[in-house]
């Protein structure tokens, strides 16, 4: 692409905060303004250079600065943040035009605007005085991955389109299930068909499971009896269950989210499950999944694997252990036998982007049988075909989009974090 | 959260390249390294400080460096980065270990890693050599604003856990509309109940209008009829359609591809849709969806809006146009023409990511009515309820996975380019 520019505004340094580099080029990553009459008036062609490495360099220096800055007052002048944020709903509609400004700003203009409007909208997560959901969810490791992620802006929907994205995702979660513990068959070099894959978040994990299960008893049994399928949690079970359930068209009254109580520390009831899997079976429903928690975001609370693979064992139904809030503590082997059990599990699934660290969003998901969800959810576009043979690295096509763009800041995350991860004592 | 320390590896500097400030303490944020007899030994406590701004600082500015130099060299130097990746299938394996490193390693290590274990393995999107799918689809903007989003870390899945997500989302997907020329009721500030709210890919929007759509019929004549419901598109849609239809339960043979050829220049034949309806409302089945493309991914056909939408209005069907690849080049007043029509569609799509250099990924979607996405897709479980009243900065629960994670990034991306944007040619 190329623009006419003109010398309009091409001769400002705004833009780039006038040190130099770039000032009166009227390039497009210089501080040059490309004006309505650049043809017009014999204005020379330059290229446009979207990724120009030394503007890069200058102003990612300065967001670097500006990104610690902020952490520097966070800690040191916490009066000036409140965690929670005090805006009134509406707020910055006030503070901004109505319409896309017109002309480009300077980075220190925008980053002015950013402390005086967007700041105090922001509610302080990573402030030491955060406590609400979960506290501190990420590190300069995190940091610095989503940097390299976002720099080299790689796109992986397909393993041509840059075949490290593919490899990397399919060993480092091979690294983390060893670390979790979770046995062989959920490994992508395990003896049967299992492997991990990177979702958004345990949302889009028991989606894309649920699906899975769906397709998987649909053939089975044939795709008009859809009305007939059940599936079974407890009242703790996260709300997103409920939405995926509803987005692959199970029926609401088909949800049966079990009662639980004080006297299981509100973990699903073995035998609350049994008995609704008969009465559901007795009376022609076809039970297919269940959705077990380790660590349900309203009280934590535990569901007792051991019992409840049991049961789907004997019944054939697809069994998932959402752990996406809690899982990643059982890395730390004193908490390893709250997912005891997890080898009656079909998949299992914990957040990165909580105790370990990673940045929003890295919701790691390892199934048992890939083909399922391969099934379930690829596309073939002649667009997306290529020649080489991928199927000894395993090449998934899980996530419910196209593309799954996670690239080695994963590898960057566990390499500093492992050492401290295993050993890490998680405080009450 | 705190740990033990010893003093077996802590003296090192490997990990923060021996500069100075962070050798030698131990801390969870510098090169100290927490041995098993931390405590056993009676060492000193320290805290964990995740996001140690002095230790963000110093190595962002080496990271900023690191990805500066990659484009200089992209640049100066195209002969060592072939376009795309020579790489076999599996080559990584390897070149990494089987599990998770031991110890944590320094940022001057991983990152010659990178170097040399994972550039190879890396397709260069950007590169100035690179012309497939669609180049150089990010910027030194985009970057910055990457860089912002992940910095803060904000988390955005209610309005409260940080307002200035969701309100500078709402308003800059009405700038974005306006610059678009979109109808008055997908803004927000409109007199309907539209707006915008921005998706991971243009797979992901889709499949949400799919399933409101879905939830919208459904409601009007009985859950039971799911399987007579039919969809239309052409045989240039893109796949993700037939695979949001599936995901929502759509009998796939009730996705309708109606047939295109050069006679139409590949764009879907009205007469070719009114007939399919007509038919299929003869046997029973019930229309309630379609999709149209403004350049489709497979070869760049454009539907004719006009007599789709009125077809679509006439049977009361939702008309969703699929944008994604080709939309962003409406915001140019000489190709605007593309999306005339407009008027009578109940959704649009466009992938910021694409020639809006927008970092992967984001893709706005407008509907006319939020309610029924709303509808198709919220939660409320109790621990995201909040007392304030939200109502009127038109707060969406959009997205099917909970989160919605966009900052400022998109202010940024919009201040500085939508000026380029509106003046640029774009070269056939």
């Amino acid at each position: 692409m190329e623009f006419g520019t003109g010398n309009g505004y091409s001769n400002g340094n705004g833009y780039t905060n006038g040190n130099g580099h770039t000032n009166g080029n009227g390039n497009y990553n210089g501080n040059g303004h490309v004006n309505g009459n650049g043809k017009a008036n014999g204005a020379k062609v330059v290229k446009m250079k979207p990724m120009d490495s030394e503007l890069l360099r200058e102003q990612g220096h300065i967001m670097v600065d500006f990104i610690a800055d902020y952490y520097k007052n966070l800690q040191d002048s916490p009066q000036d943040f409140p965690v929670l944020s005090q805006v009134q709903p509406g707020y910055l509609r006030d503070m901004l035009p109505d319409s896309a400004p017109e002309r480009p700003e300077s980075l220190k203009e925008l980053l002015d605007d950013v402390s005086k409007k967007i700041m105090p909208g922001i509610t302080h997560w990573q402030s030491p005085s955060y406590f609400a959901y979960y506290a501190s969810s990420t590190s300069v490791a995190g940091f610095l991955g989503e940097m390299l992620n976002a720099g080299l802006s790689v796109v992986g929907f397909t393993w041509l389109t840059s075949p490290a994205a593919t490899e990397l995702e399919i060993i480092v979660l091979d690294w983390l299930a060893k670390l979790l513990q979770l046995p062989d068959h959920f490994l992508s070099t395990g003896k049967g068909n299992g492997g991990g894959v990177i979702q958004g978040t345990g949302c889009e994990a028991v989606l894309v499971v649920v699906l899975a299960a769906r397709d998987r008893i649909l053939k089975k049994v044939g795709k008009t009896l859809l009305p007939q399928l059940v599936v079974y949690g407890s009242d703790q079970t996260h709300s997103s269950f409920r939405k995926a359930c509803l987005i692959g068209g199970i029926h609401e009254e088909n949800i049966r989210l079990l009662k639980t109580d004080s006297s299981t520390n509100y973990g699903m009831p073995p035998e609350s499950l049994e008995e609704a899997i008969s009465h559901d079976l007795a009376k022609g429903f076809i039970p297919f999944f269940i959705c077990a928690t380790v660590g349900t975001t309203s009280s934590a609370a535990v569901d007792p694997l051991v019992p409840l693979g049991n049961i789907a064992k004997k019944y054939g139904i697809w069994l998932h252990v959402d752990a996406a809030y809690a899982g990643n503590a059982c890395i730390c082997p004193e908490y390893r036998k709250f997912i005891d059990g997890i080898e009656n599990a079909d998949s299992f699934n914990m957040n990165a982007h909580k105790w370990l660290f990673a940045n929003q969003t890295c919701s790691p998901l390892w199934v048992k049988d890939r083909y399922s969800l391969i099934d379930a959810l690829k596309t073939n576009p002649e667009y997306l075909e290529f020649k080489v043979k991928v199927s000894h690295v395993h090449h998934f096509v899980t996530n419910i989009k196209e593309p799954s763009i996670y690239i080695e800041d994963l590898k960057k995350r566990y390499h500093i974090h492992v050492e401290y991860i295993t050993k890490m004592t998680i405080r009450n």
